[in-house]
């Protein structure tokens, strides 16, 4: 069993690590903490796991934290890193599920995220995990910076024609999209249901710090600096991610082939027949990305169509894939269920 | 291994039953039968089954289902009638979760479903699926009629009023309120989502099939026949019951006491501390029935609030449970999700 | 032109009124006030007004909002008793669309509002803008408490059954469900969409502020203190109300006609024929209260419909409906717009 | 007066064009066609429409059409085409909102739309009804084929690059994603709310109909053929249409001054100040298409984002632009509403 602890399980993120760990045969759920809610228990704040989760969330004590093997953070950018050395000190797993450890460079995060990073020295360490390009490093890892929602479902999708060679790198397109539990479960106006229900719109088009993330990935696939126009839009629905992705082709190639090989032995990656659309409901609730793969009227661009669910493979799920792999476990241990339809 | 077969399985009640029974640990999967769709493969229609349900739609064929030990039918009343007679002549059990076994008397079922009930004789043997009442007699059946989905939001929130002989029961009322997914996975132009998104109505109020099948329960509990009002609404979601009962009080009582002592050991119904308000998103996917009880002000008027998910508690799960007490089985197998959240 | 200015323009009944005013051919917009948002252009906050509105928002000027004819409160509780005897005192006529003013009571307003009443004294001159009730009163008014959104569908339903004697008083119950607009445009973690969205729950059953409202109002009606169990829910959509209202007949009447005969010359009350159901999206953006009358089953139990949208007929359409009224303007005068459907 | 018919008025189109022309002030509605809803009041179909319709379906009937001045077509592809030349013939000028005379080859017509066109001959006559660019063309025309959803809100976007030769013409690409009344008011399973409700998809990337529409527009502007990548979404909500345009800039310029050029004496079309993101509620029930210009990361991408309500400005609101238009009147009359929001 592994001795798993949380920091900062008040957000979606957090409730859905304890939705999946919960049912997880080899983890035993030893502290969550907030220091909002501490003394809270944590049914009270999330009823779906009531008689599920005995545990309250208990203010953040690095004594109790060190006792166990796993540490995931569920916390905001810039929470972590406080926090983590110590930890790793103490001889402790960490996975981090916010940004503090997804970009190599201390410079770029500190201009994306502004201020300045608190453990540089750890960011050469600190694997990314997407299991998909990393599996092996992530296996041996201390530290695991569990990628952003949106880097998942690109990065997948571009994947196989990067690793191939076949795109003109300088001008890739990724017209994203995400429901509103992205924004997570804080008070906000723009997240409320009569602001953000029954509309659709763009956001952060100037700029999204996912974009020196997936630019960052991509690049180091193609072995040279990518240019990527990278727009997120914001759904009228809770979850899931779609991925529109467009790239002209340099190289002829049967793409549909080359993906169905490329993720022929992922579990958690499964490319469509040709002509098919996947649909965000098809992995609601699983830690599946689908991926369909389009040449619309034989021109040179090509379409990929990416789905996750944000909170699952976007987030959660991922986390405790990386878990299983850090621990030796089987990778799919907790993540056998079967996505929520209708 | 249970040896399973379903009847009709190109609904919503149908996806959702191979959703459970793919990780059930007891069952077999053995045939999906349908009509119209004979010759696809049930992933092509229901995506969130790929790589988990290898079957394909067939069309019924008697010698086939006789070789199973159970099959469950999901089909539209009046189907379910027609095989059932020689499927338990060859020893095979049957969950039916149309609603042709749940009336007791053929008279009043021919009246509300506007046809002659083709094995009235079958009617007394069946036994009303809802183990909270029949758990004994559900699992030494033949034949389970799995209670509708309002009928068992409803019947568990009055029915610790009603045993205790609490009420003034010729005037009960049930203000109930569906999501959408209730009115089934067929083209019809009012569950479009331009008809039903964004509104919200009540519909049937002068009669509706579920008013007989919870006066039946409602009376056999209480001895007499009881007087109901029954109300439904359709909510513009996608799952979720929520029932508002209302009756009044004749005797002064701990009421909060009276419904924990009532499900202290129901695996499967949750009363909520006093003063809660259940969601219907804290049983989304799952087998659980939510229960809050009011006395607002307190007048003679106690308020019920009965959530469950229509799909799962309100029809697949149901039946599985039923399946599992048939067969010997945990009550609990296969039903230990956590309800999806957000 | 009656020259107006709006107090607290920033919520969604600010808004709404601005979409109404704009439009009215009689209306003169001289000045919004928002502490919060002073010298934002209103545009800027609410993109639909863009080329409509070019006023800003100001922080409030007691001098400025004298020199209007009208004044519409959308403030916060609390705020309007504060400023409105001094604007009365200067000839300014005003329209409360918060709660100052709705009950007639002081002791009971301070024990439902948690807060002193800070003018008492005018509690009796303020006249109850419900025009179905008022209508000639609120003619003569320099001070109207315009209704809550609950209580206007809840009235309007139980009215011609009150008048007429035909209910048990002691025993009315008000099943009410609102769309989120209801809770306001305040960053609050239950109104965002990732809690409220796909989910259905009632709110506030142990007492809302709204019961002594209502109960108020009937009482009035009846000649006697009416009984009331009042119990809201949250509906996954932005704008409407659907009250559900039963009631026990005490002696036997057509009441179809009863209501037909009660609305007959109400320009903003459509009973529907018998047998239908209203849907909220029928009322959406418009001053209409549609209302069906239900007798299932024959029984003793009256079933009342009764549908508005809570920001319109709920809020800022019944205000300049009393608005009109309160100049002697045609009632109807720029309320004439047809609702959006789909 | 402008005595006006609509045929085929029972789909959401039907319903938004009676929405639009009960209050507007130049119009007399004299007949409303459809085979199979003879004999039903128009108000029944749509509640939102009682005491302001009092007319009722009629089967079409060729002489009573052709007493009008102006006849709408609300109907399915390949209908208007068969009546339009009698109707033309008879001094009746025609409006057709469905596909049949929107693209000018027979041939190209034939291959998207599936049966051979009834009076080709016609197809040079009608006019394209996209007033921002053919505004004088529609005054004068007998017959105008209004644009369909798509392609108003891609054209609009894209007009002020192409017209200034701006962009790398062989790539454009259009991701675009509308809500679910785009797909019309039938009856029919992928639109049913537990379908596309809480979900995302792309949809028909091998090949829509608009794509030959779209480029045939851009290519007239452009002076030459253009290279389009087309990808439209569902979106689950009901009403907007959002589209996301792509293009590689050749030249640099001035972008925000170029678009507020181009559409500074334009009633409906609204350039947003730069940085913004239009939302689609921003212009629900509108007519108004409200754009914004980005050059994220100042690459040589151009991202152009524009809204539109499908049923307005993508349907209805603009058959009425163009009706006034071709009968002399203000084109803005009959369309100054304000945007529903929230």
């Amino acid at each position: 069993m592994v001795k798993v602890g949380i920091v900062g399980g008040t957000g979606y993120t957090g409730v859905e690590l304890l939705r999946i760990l919960v049912l997880h045969p080899e983890v035993d759920l030893r502290v969550i903490t907030s220091r909002s809610e501490a003394g809270t228990p944590v049914a009270d704040l999330f009823p779906n796991l009531r008689g599920r989760v005995d545990l309250g969330f208990t203010a953040p004590d690095m004594s109790q934290l060190a006792e166990c093997d796993l540490i995931f953070f569920a916390t905001p950018n810039g929470t972590a890193m406080q926090m983590v050395p110590e930890l790793l000190d103490s001889g402790v797993k960490v996975v981090d599920l916010a940004a503090d450890f997804r970009l190599n460079d201390p410079v770029v995060w500190s201009q994306w995220y502004g201020m300045p990073h608190a453990c540089p020295e750890l960011l050469d360490e600190a694997v990314y995990g997407l299991p998909e390009i990393n599996r092996d490093a992530v296996a041996k890892a201390r530290l695991v910076a569990n990628p952003g929602c949106y880097p998942t479902a690109v990065t997948l999708g571009f994947m196989p024609l990067i690793n191939n060679g076949l795109l003109d790198i300088g001008h890739l397109i990724a017209d994203t999209k995400s429901g509103v539990s992205g924004a997570g479960r804080k008070a906000a106006v723009p997240s409320l249901m009569g602001e953000c229900g029954e509309s659709f719109k763009a956001y952060a088009v100037p700029g999204h710090r996912h974009l020196p993330e997936i630019s960052q990935t991509l690049s180091q696939m193609a072995g040279q600096k990518v240019g990527l126009t990278f727009v997120p839009h914001l759904v009228p629905m809770i979850r899931g991610i779609h991925a529109t992705l467009y790239g002209r082709i340099n190289i002829d190639s049967d793409l549909q082939e080359l993906f169905e090989k490329q993720y022929a032995n992922e579990p958690f990656v499964d490319v469509l027949p040709a002509g098919n659309h996947p649909e965000t409901r098809s992995v609601r609730g699983v830690n599946t990305c689908r991926i369909a793969i389009h040449r619309p009227q034989n021109s040179d661009t090509v379409v990929v169509l990416s789905v996750i669910d944000n909170l699952v493979k976007g987030a959660a799920g991922q986390a405790v894939q990386n878990m299983n792999l850090m621990f030796g476990l089987d990778e799919c241990l907790g993540l056998d269920s079967v996505a929520l339809l209708p």
